[in-house]
Parts: structure tokens; C-alpha cells; sequence
């Protein structure tokens, strides 16, 4: 049976895994120490056009989110996010595990607007009882959203300008980011978002690795001790070499670029196929996750022939599901679609 | 100036401090366990019907609310509260920092109605993701919420019932509790909230005492070694007797009743003052916080004669402002604040 | 029966209480901004010799240290105290529930020596691992010490530099700080604490009133936004006047210093009765708590007679037991525990 | 230069690759769903003669600790461990992060006697006050200890019947298990440590694996919903596939214990070198940690041939190191460490 259920569900970029096997029996320094992890910071550093960034390397990324967040915010601090951001609903209260409150702001296909970040920072100064309230010491997005949708470069820009005047860091959630950058309707780039926020992650998990996050710091703003906060949190691998020799391969001759592309490619072609099918969306993602609206005897049979996951109801005989290409997603995948679709 | 600015703006009522001088000399043992705290607690018992009852004291109320929740929560599971409620928005993130999130539910009028509840839950056992999710494992509410509505009794049956059928305790937060139950517009008795709820707290802070809450765990259900989980959190009192020499008092001859009803009287004829000025409500109170709209230039000039709190902007030209009464709110008050109407 | 229990076995000192009822029903603004928390800051301020210290009121002992080390670290750091130490040992690990290590050193006679200190620091630094490892961020002493035993002015000047040598504060725990400094065996005067430490507490529970702590910011270094780290665990006041009204009281005309001299006085007769009947002392204290070991038949009759608390098993046969002395302590007291011991 | 640093130098274990690069590309189930952590799971369970135990996959040994530990323990609850044990020294306080304290106790060679947990456990159940103190809720012993030595059936029998006796469980550190099993000197079995034992951890990371710990709960004790549990604090892997192919590989003939047993054979050489060489030990480890007491000029020397690692100054001339063996050790490491010493 073809697999649409996630964007994790083979094992890592074949070339990922020769990187691997070719450097396993080297002796190498644990926690991160070693030189592929120092070859992979560097050629982050290089891919986002800023030479003096701080790169560190995590394992997963809900890890990735609350360790960033937790370690950031001062005591009195929470972090705002979209109500449908991944930090406010699926990470079982990571950020609240650690002390802190999401502080929860209306969402617009899965973006959290300038115009509502601004309209909440206003009201919150303006409050004569915010001493009382968790204050606001972070934004966090994430692009693509859970949605599959992307910020504009005009949105981040708007964004980062509100956070800069109220001296709040912009953290951008780049579980997906490759799928948002490869997009082909996306005015955004990895430049820009090095450019706009403070801090932003760069998903391996989801794009070519068997695990790993990098987070940027964009702005000589790595919280001091940052190793010993990740160690605190049961973060630190040991082997940190598993992390440094992905991303190190994954940023050799622009692997994580071709292969987001490559995903892209089979979502657009995807799109065409649901297109063809007359089936509709449920909204309009320019990246890897699609998520359309299927009448749930038509689920019921494509369910025998593919997997892809349920999302949420529509209505009392329709179901929204999300189906989602990866780097490992291929022409005879979705030639499987298409003849499920066509039964 | 004549100030309705809150319900603690004044120390105790002087009978409860009378209390207080009489006793102030005899050697008690610490932490709760001296005879003052154990006559509060049975007379508690008896007030609220429940023979069986665990009652224990805590000084404020913010504190009262962290401390059922995180003592009484599983490590996976959060609370689900309105989002108007006071955990939700003026505790400082008192809920997070014990690791626990408040699981925010839309309001009506400050209320989170029965429906509300139970699409909630039934859409989180429907989600197939939701052992990624915080699960709702308690729910709190607030008699009167924070914009002085009352819950009807059938409404207070139906959440009690929602609650049991999924096992999840109900929480009642009664900082204002006394000036509920003495509403001239409300169903629910004391021996109602006892039977209805699996735990709630009793105020003494705004219904005349100095500081104190008493919880009330209604079916043998307070945490083991809960005087541990108090000491943890750093609300251990060493003089217990300041807490239940108060509670003693407030709960002798029905004193705590008395003054609540004292100042219900006292917000009812003020709501008179204001419909006789043209003043109109913003929500329709019961109890003893009043919101108004006041047009701008009338609330500057009121400022200088009566203190009042700000609550929100209402458009442009207008403001909602808060007037509380208390147990010691006068009738001298009440004819100030007409006279500064009048002008 | 006698009790010398503890030293928070009785109410407030009567002029506190009195001007508690003075004030009682004058409306005051909430939470610690009325007009007597500001005069008690003041006139703590004046009493320590400095003019711009930040002195804030919290409710209990346990509250303050916990809320001053979890405000004052930061993420990847740990608080070092003697093992003995109050937070080492009966906090019930409020320390911990916020995130933080007690970082337990070897006691002498309840203090930390400064050359423990030193070594503890020295070796931590040395060791490569320490990134590792919870870095020390603050160190805590308590003085008097659970013990009874005071520093010399010698062992704070000595712990102080190695603090700023190490640019780690040095919190000074003074619970029953007004029993420190006024006992007749130390060269320590409230100015050289202020001087030496980076913060401290005064201790009002157990120095004639009904609850309250004192914290004085001695540098300018009170976490920004404290009072909303106050609220998110619970610990704000919403009548803070109860704070402010009796550290305003025990702050005028010297009554702190007072009633704690009272209090030494009464412990020292009360030494002289122990010695007078040949009962051992376990530990040289010189303030108001006394350690002295008794043969369990004798501590058997004397209880009957006298309240005091149990400390720990000498041998078989013996027991240490501790005998507080307080403000409250009186003559008449002394008497009936001198007619206990003869029996 | 060889090296000895840590048994976490190299990578995995060839047949350990080999298995995640077969099943690379197929498309699985996330978050542990999947079959081969299913078929992990199984032959875990009959490797440790317990049919019904159930057995999670963690990512890392600081992790697994935190997460067994904090899951496990009630509110006012802390861990009773060795103060040379691991969460007790370089775990960067992740047991305090999750609000719970290391209760440390006196170690013997890094081994928590039986006498010295009962003498603790009696005196705390004794001691009046313990209201105030933390509760010990669980016992953490690791084996092999921090310094390579092993408990005896017997000790392990006495620890486990004082728990039970006091109805506290027992946790086993297992993160070098493979090495204490294999160990030439041990009359302990893997059946041995589930049946004395409520939770012990296997550890992949030290013994063949990238990275990876399996959790054993020998008692129908894991804790409710121990996924959301283990997403709360970010640990829980999206491709749950690389913990369970490496471990199915691990206990696939006796994988885990033929490296195990290699990794001691190695070791037994090299204290047979030393030896040979006249340089003493520091304290005798029948496993694959070795600690020797080099001469200062002699360490300096031999660390430009060999990698090893500093443990602690013995006295002014001499130092306390490290050489660790492990399934990656070869006979060739041997002679060159014979080879660097002669010199």
C-alpha cells in the first residue's frame, strides 16, 4: 500500500546514510564536540548567509521548540503563537512543562497575522493590570504551518519589525522548512528568514534525516550555557556525530535543497491529480502537505489502497484528511494515487 | 475619596480581628495543626453539608487555585478552563509554571457553558492525535466568574455531570463565593456546590478576613501528604492560626453570609444609582462587581471623586470600568458615589 | 503548660497588632503599593544603611527563599548551601520544584566555612565536565543558622569575596535575623550584612509578627518584573498592607531590635537554668534557639511540664532536644520551666 | 592516536547499520507504532525472562532518567541515589528540572549500600518533621556504577526487599548493563535485575547503537499514557523506527552480549597492561571503565599517544583517569596502548 501519512515515514536520504556508514568506525569526541558537527555549522552558517551564527544541533523538534523557548524567556515571559501552532496543540505542553505559558492569538489559515501580533501587544501594555499576566517574551511561527501555508516576505517583515520595537525575539519553527523554501510560490528566502528572525530551526527529521534539528541563532543571542540547558532537559546525544554527519550531508552540494524540491515537485503533481479528480481542498497549501476534503464512503475505499491521515470532520458525510509527499515520495507513489483514485 | 476599587481594599471585618487580639497570646502549635484551624474546619463541614469534608486553609487565591490544580492533575493531563477565567489570564502563568497547561475554552459572559465542555472532550477522545495533546484533566470554573455571573444550578449539574462521566474532577474557584451564594438572582446553595463539585475553595480575602481560602476536597479526595505538596510550593503558613482563627470567626453565627449579603444589598442599590443616572451596564452582574460604560470625559471627571478600576476600552469614546462593593462598603459610600454622579 | 516549642508559637507582638486594627478599615490599594509598604521600606531601608536598596514583603520563609533563588538563577544553574541548611533539608524541595539544585556542601555547626566554599568552587571549575554539571549561581547561608550558630563577621567578609570573586550572589537566609543580631556574642551588625550580601531576608514570623518576610535587594539587582514572579508562584498578597502595616510597625522606634534582645535575654537565663542542672548542650549556641541532651526518662517527666521540640537521637539513652525562646518568652516562662526541671 | 575516552566513540555496530539501511526505505508508522519496535519490545522481554514487562525506547541515558524518574514519583516525592550517581552529579540537574529532588546518600565505591538505604529510610519515617521534608519515592542505583563496580546479587537482593518493604521503587540504571552483565566477576543476571527491580534501563548508546535506551517496567507499573509523558518533555522520536531496529538488532543472537562480553575480554587485557606496567588502580572495576593513577609527567607524555579521560586530581604528582573500553575496542588498540606505555 502507498504511504502519504506523514513526511517521516521512511528512514533517512540514502546519501545521508553513506555518511554514516563511512565515518562509523572513526573515534570520535562525544556531545556535539566533533568536526563533522563543526563542518555542518559552518556550512549552515554559509547556507543562511550569516558567518557569525550560532548553530546547535538537537534531536527532535517539539525538543527543539521548548528547549529554544524555555531557555529564552526570562521568568516572567511567555510565548505567543498562532492558536493551530504546533506548540499550542501537539506537543502535549512541552512549553508549559518547562514554566511557561503559550499565550494563545487568533489564527488565519494557520498564520499568525501582523496585525494580530500588533493589536495583542498594544492591548497587553495598555492593560493597567499586565503585571498581574504572563508578558509576552517571544513570538513563535512556524513555516510552513501545520497548515502547509507560508508567510509572505512581507508578513515576516511586518512581524519582525513588530518584535524588534518591542524587543521580543522571533523564533521561526522550521520543521518543514525545506518544503517551504523548494515552494514554488514562496517569495521567501533562507537569507530572509536568517535576516528577519532571532531564531529559527531547520528540519531534518522531515527532510532527509532519521532525526535532528538545527536551531540558528541569528543575532550573537545564544543563551550563555547553552550546552548545559540542553543537557538539563535530557537533550544532549552523546554521539553527537549522528546529528553533525546528517546535516553536514544534508548541506553538501545543496542535498537539502534538491530534495525538498523533489518533494515539492510530487505535491504540485499531486495537486493536479486531486484536481483531476475533482476533489476539492480544504485549503490552499503551496508545500508538501495537502489536505483535501473527502466524502467518507470515497475515504473508506481509497483507505485500502493508501494511507494518509485524518485530519479533522467537515461535515456529516465529509472528512478532511491531510495526504504529504517527502523527499522519499516517487513517481510510481503517486501512479499508485492516481489508480486508487481512478477505482 | 470614596473607593470602590476593589473588594479588598480594607483590612478584616473588625469582629474577625477581634478574634485575632483575643487569641494573639495563647501558644498554638504551627502549620494548621492547632485547635483553631480544626473548629474552623468542622464548622466549614457543617456549613457545607458534608460531615466528611477535607477542608484546609491557604492564604491567597491564586496560590488556593495552582495548588488544587497541580496537586490533583496526572503528569499528562492539563485544565480546562474559560477563557475569561482567572487561571487563564490574571494568575501570571501561576498554572504553567507548575508544568500544567490550562486548556482554554471559549466564554459566554465569563461563563463556560455545558456545551462548550462537552464538544471539547468528545473532539479530544475523537482526535486520533491525542496522545500528542494535554489532556483535559480537571476543569475549573469560577462562582462568580470574573465578570460577576452567576452558574444556575441546572448549569452547574450539567458540568458536574459532563465531569463524572469522564472522570474528571470539577474545581470550583469561590474567591467571591459568599457574595454568589448571597445574590438575590441565583439557585445554588452551598450544599449544592459541595455536592456538585469534587473540590472548591471558600474566599476569605475579599469576604472579610485579612488573607485565607479554605479548600474544600468534597469525596475524600485530597492529595496524599497535601501539607508536603503546600510546604513544596512555598504556601505553608507557620502560624496556621492566623488562617483558622479567621475562618473560625467567619464561620461562627454566619458571619461570612451576613457580610456577603451586606454587600449584595450595597451593589444593588448601587446598580439603582446607576440606572438612575443613565449609566448603562456592560454585562448584567448579579453580584458584587458592577461593570459600566462610561463616555470618557464623565469617567475623568468621576476619577476625581470616586476610585474605581479600569476594566477594558469600549469604543472610542467610552470605557468599561469596574465598582466593586464589599463587606465594607457603606451606605455613606453609596450616597458619595451619587453625589459625584450628580455633579 | 510552658512551651518553648518554637519561636512562632504566639500571635503578633501587641503593637502590631494594634496597628493592624488602626488601620483596618481605611481603603488601601492592593497588593503592596499602599502607603505602608511604602513606609516600611523606608525604614528598613534606613535600618540597613542603605538608602537605595530594594526591599520587597513576602509571606513566609520558605516562600522567600524559594521565589529569591528561582527569580535570581538562571536556567543552567543551582544554589550551594550547607547541607544542614534550611533549603537542603526541611523545604520539602521547594527549591527543586522550581528547576533548580541545592547544591549540598559540608556543614559546620549548621554553617557553610569559607574554605568549603572556596574548595567547592576551585573544584568545580577544574573539573572538565563541568558543563556537565549544575554551575553554582548563588550561594546560601542562613544566619542564625538551624543550629543556633552565627558567622562571624570574619567567615560573611570572607564568603562575600569569594561570591564576587566568583560573580555569584551570596543570599543571606535571616529568618530569625533579629535574634542574630542581637545576641550577645556577635561582632555582625545589620549595615555589614547589607554590605556583604547581595540580598537578604528579615524574618518577621518569627520576630513578633502574625507572617512576613522581608527581602532586601542590596545591589540594585531585583529581577526586573518581580512582582509578576511573585504572582506566577502564588505569592502575592492581594492586601500586601498586611505586610507593609507590620514591618512598619516593627521597623518604628527599634521594636524588632528590641523584642529580639528580649528574647536573647530570655535565652540566656534560660542557659544558665540548663547549666544550673547540669543538662549537656549539644551545640554552643549563642541566640534563641538552645540544643541541649536530655536522658530520655528525664525529657519523658519534663514533658508533661513543658512544651519543646524534638531534634534528633543522641544514643540510646539520649535525646536532643531544642528549646526556643521567643519575643513572647517571659519571665514567668523561665520560672515554670526552672520548677519543671527540679521536680 | 588510539583511543579510550569513552565507549561512546564510534558508531554503531556494523550489524546494526546493516539492519537500518536494509529497512531504510520502507514506509513505517512513527512514534514506536511501528513493527520493529514491536519485535523489539518481544525479544527484550523474553531476554529478560519476563513475558508481560513492558519495554519503551528512549532516545539518551539522561533522558531515560529524567523521564523514569519524574513519571514515576508523586508531587512531594524526590529519589533517593548515591551522591557519586549519575542524575546526582553530571546530569546537569534534569531530575530538579523536572521538580524533584535527588535525595543523596553516602556511596561505597559508587555503590548504594543496603544499610546505608535503610538507615536513611528508618531515620526519615522517624523523624517527626518529615512532613516538611522530601518524601524518598523511588531508589536509583546504576549498574555498572559510575565507577565501573557492580552490586552483588546479594546487595541487589537486600536493596530491592528494603523497597518493597517500604513500597518505594526500585530503578536501575542500565546505561553500560551489557558490560556489568558480561563482566568476568558478577553472579548477577538480566533475569535477576527484572525481577529485583520495578524499572531498569538497557543502554543502547554505550553498547552498539547510535543512540537509543530501552525502558524495562517489570511490573504492570509503566505510568498511564507514558507517551504523552515522554512527548511532554520532547522526547519522543518521530521516527521511532531507529530505536526499534537497533534494538531489535541488539537482541538478535545475542548481539548485545557478544559485543558486551568483547568489550570486557578488551578490558581484562588492559588491566592485565597496566598491570604489567607497574600503575596502580584506582579502585578495582570488574568492567570496561578502568581507573588508573598516573604519574603527571607520565600522563602527559602517554596523552600524545593514547586518548583517555581525566577523572580527578589523586595529589599534587598524581591524577586519577579513564581508559573505557567497548564493543569497538580491538586487539590493535591494545597493542598500541602497550606500545605508548613502553615508551
Amino acid at each position: 500500500m502507498v504511504s502519504f501519512e506523514s513526511d517521516y515515514i521512511a528512514g533517512a536520504h540514502p546519501e545521508v546514510l553513506r555518511r554514516l556508514a563511512e565515518t562509523n568506525l572513526e573515534a570520535l569526541p562525544g556531545y556535539g564536540t566533533d568536526p563533522y558537527c563543526e563542518l555542518a555549522r559552518e556550512k549552515i552558517c554559509r547556507a543562511v548567509g550569516l558567518l557569525d551564527a550560532d548553530v546547535e544541533f538537537l534531536v527532535g523538534g517539539t525538543q527543539t521548540n521548548a528547549l529554544v523557548i524555555s531557555s529564552m524567556l526570562r521568568d516572567y515571559e511567555g510565548v505567543a503563537a498562532a492558536r493551530t501552532g504546533h506548540i499550542s496543540t501537539h506537543e502535549a505542553g512541552a512549553v508549559e512543562y518547562s514554566g511557561h505559558k503559550v499565550l494563545e492569538l487568533a489564527a488565519e489559515e494557520g498564520k499568525l497575522k501582523p496585525k494580530t501580533l500588533r493589536r495583542f501587544l498594544e492591548e497587553f501594555y495598555a492593560d493597567g493590570n499586565h503585571e498581574h499576566m504572563v508578558f509576552p517574551g517571544m513570538v513563535y511561527i512556524s513555516h510552513p504551518t501545520e497548515y502547509g501555508t507560508l508567510y509572505t516576505k512581507k508578513e515576516l517583515e511586518e512581524l519582525s519589525a513588530i518584535c524588534r520595537a518591542y524587543e521580543i525575539p522571533l523564533f521561526l519553527d522550521g520543521a518543514r522548512l525545506g518544503y517551504g523554501l523548494m515552494s514554488y510560490e514562496t517569495d521567501v528566502t533562507l537569507a530572509d528568514i536568517a535576516h528577519l528572525t532571532d531564531v529559527f530551526s531547520i528540519g531534518g527529521t522531515k527532510v532527509g534525516a532519521l532525526c535532528g534539528e538545527a536551531v540558528v541563532f541569528t543575532r550573537k543571542n545564544k543563551p550563555a550555557h547553552f550546552m548545559t540547558s540542553v543537557k538539563k532537559r535530557g537533550a544532549l546525544l552523546a554521539k553527537g556525530r549522528l546529528l553533525g554527519i546528517q546535516f553536514d550531508a544534508l548541506f553538501t552540494d545543496d542535498l537539502y535543497f534538491r530534495i525538498s524540491r523533489q518533494a515539492i515537485d510530487m505535491a504540485e503533481r499531486m495537486k493536479a491529480i486531486f484536481i483531476g479528480h475533482g476533489i476539492p481542498f480544504y485549503i490552499d497549501s503551496p508545500t508538501n502537505q495537502q489536505f483535501v476534503i473527502l466524502e467518507n464512503e470515497r475515504l473508506k475505499q481509497l483507505k485500502e489502497k493508501a494511507a494518509f491521515s485524518f485530519w479533522e470532520r467537515a461535515d456529516e458525510s465529509h472528512t478532511v484528511v491531510r495526504f504529504a509527499t517527502s523527499w522519499s515520495t516517487t513517481t510510481e507513489d503517486l501512479r499508485a494515487l492516481e489508480e486508487a483514485l481512478r477505482e
